[in-house]
């Protein structure tokens, strides 16, 4: 039998609940051939350090040092600066690691330089022995902020400090209509053999992502290639407030309410075997259907599902 | 017998060797009665923080929790996010703790908030419970810069990164002319009722206070109630390279040597017991001489040289 040719894979993603599925697909094929254009809507300064948090989150477990129980950060990480920071009456509701400032510093020092945010990404990435392309969505900053019934906030003032507790009005993705996809986002999604969406919450996650001018659009033209996860198993989040803010913002907190945000660009569309009676009613959106296990507890379901993505016939 | 007037004291001061002088001082009079002005030639911006060692070092020293070891840092330190730095490929040749950091991060964002370098002093010295005034010696930012063989390096690559090793030829407090006083520095020289040079070396810590336009001359003006102690004993630096680069700039390396330094502005030069051979000769300088033990290895002594100081007769 001839060697299977080696496909390329580009995966958008969030943080955490993508990181699972990177993981695996890390795994099961070559990770050279793997590109991750990552959410950078919750990126905040804090202390005057710019922090990119779900680039960290894929950085860090694609290179094996995140914290696997918490999600994000380093394993058997210290908070030493983060309790002084707090003495000095600084915002401590954001958990900064003592190796984790590291990447900050690095980071706000290259930007201050001159350097760009994918500049940084790249670097941090080289540094940490990562073989996956790891691409921000743009470079330009883009705060996804959170219209509640408590006011507008950050985006991580909502789910950290407020922990995704007020009510969601409005999202707004704070200057997107001026951001460009960061060098190498179109081409990724134009060349792939195959283009992923990760079950990250699809308004806070994967939302940014398609709001910068062209990545839409590039993936509606690569449709038949485009697999998306759904986040949402038996009508609830895998991981954090997806099926709270879809309901709040009025769409459906399910696998086919997700369906719908994604029909236009996703040939494709993954759900759950818990949800397997929603397929229909997916199909009849025009999307083919996967039915799948899409939970991974184990590092053996990340490989499972990985598997299945990267083997399923579009 | 009535209670003894209460003075207050201003001393201008470096880092280690100033300390321990402080340190000694905190102990015998009301910490609230004594005023610091400290050199901030020695300050770096490194990684984008902005780095202010000796005000540092004083703050963490009257705060009880510098490691009195090195006499710089914070005790009982950890180091991870130095160690991640490096792996960025940053400089890893100055040493930054991680409980230290934290100081760095909440100055420079001050300083990025529009604040002053004294103001992020002050904050730092508050948080850290210090009752005596710490002030830096100007806002400006005027680096202490070293001609040497190898080139003109910045005072801590000088130090730190060569290890005081290459040859001086000319030192430069670079801006320093256009700098003015922080707030607070000629009004403590001036209302002080007993102003103290600490035993710090005299070219590159009390040098660029010396170096800020009007400070030299406020001094002048108290001559007569400022009493320097001298860094030189045998002919050797209690701390550091004073011995080294007075000789290679022509100065003697003896305590004449910094007398004839200091006798524009000191009235009172206090000399180490080994050294009292000296004495007539500082005299005919025309200062005022006090031949007290010097060497403060101990805290008892730090309180004894402290005792003598202010207890001394102008």
């Amino acid at each position: 039998m001839p060697p299977a040719k080696r496909e390329t894979i580009t995966a958008l993603a969030g943080g955490v609940g993508a990181s699972k599925l990177l993981l695996g697909l890390h795994e099961v094929i070559d990770p050279r051939d793997l590109t991750v254009i990552v959410n950078t809507g919750d990126d905040i300064t804090l202390h005057g350090l710019k922090i990119s948090p779900d680039l960290d989150i894929v950085t860090y477990t694609l290179a094996g040092i995140v914290d696997e129980a918490k999600g994000w950060g380093y394993r058997d990480e210290t908070f030493h600066a983060l309790t002084r920071l707090a003495a000095f009456g600084r915002i401590n509701w954001f958990n900064l690691g003592d190796r984790d400032l590291a990447t900050h510093i690095h980071r706000s020092a290259m930007l201050a330089e001159g350097k760009s945010l994918s500049d940084a990404a790249e670097s941090i990435r080289v540094a940490l022995g990562v073989k996956t392309s790891i691409l921000p969505m743009c470079d330009e900053s883009v705060p996804t902020m959170i219209d509640t019934a408590e006011g507008e906030l950050h985006f991580q003032e909502y789910l950290v400090k407020r922990r995704a507790e007020p009510v969601v009005r409005r999202i707004r993705f704070d200057g997107a209509d001026k951001a460009r996809p960061a060098k190498g986002v179109l081409e990724a999604i134009r060349d792939a053999d195959r283009i992923l969406i990760c079950p990250s919450n699809p308004l806070i996650s994967i939302g940014p992502i398609l709001a910068v001018p062209g990545i839409r659009e590039a993936l509606r033209a690569r449709k038949e290639r485009v697999v998306a996860v759904c986040p949402i198993v038996g009508g609830k989040s895998l991981k954090g407030p997806s099926d709270k803010m879809l309901a709040e913002l009025g769409y459906e907190p399910s696998a086919l309410g997700v369906a719908k945000l994604y029909v236009d660009f996703s040939g494709t569309f993954v759900i759950d075997s818990a949800d397997k009676e929603q397929a229909n009613d997916i199909r009849k959106l025009g999307m083919k259907v996967e039915v799948v296990p899409t939970v991974m507890a184990t590092r053996a379901q990340k490989r499972e599902l990985a598997r299945s993505l990267v083997t399923l016939k579009m």
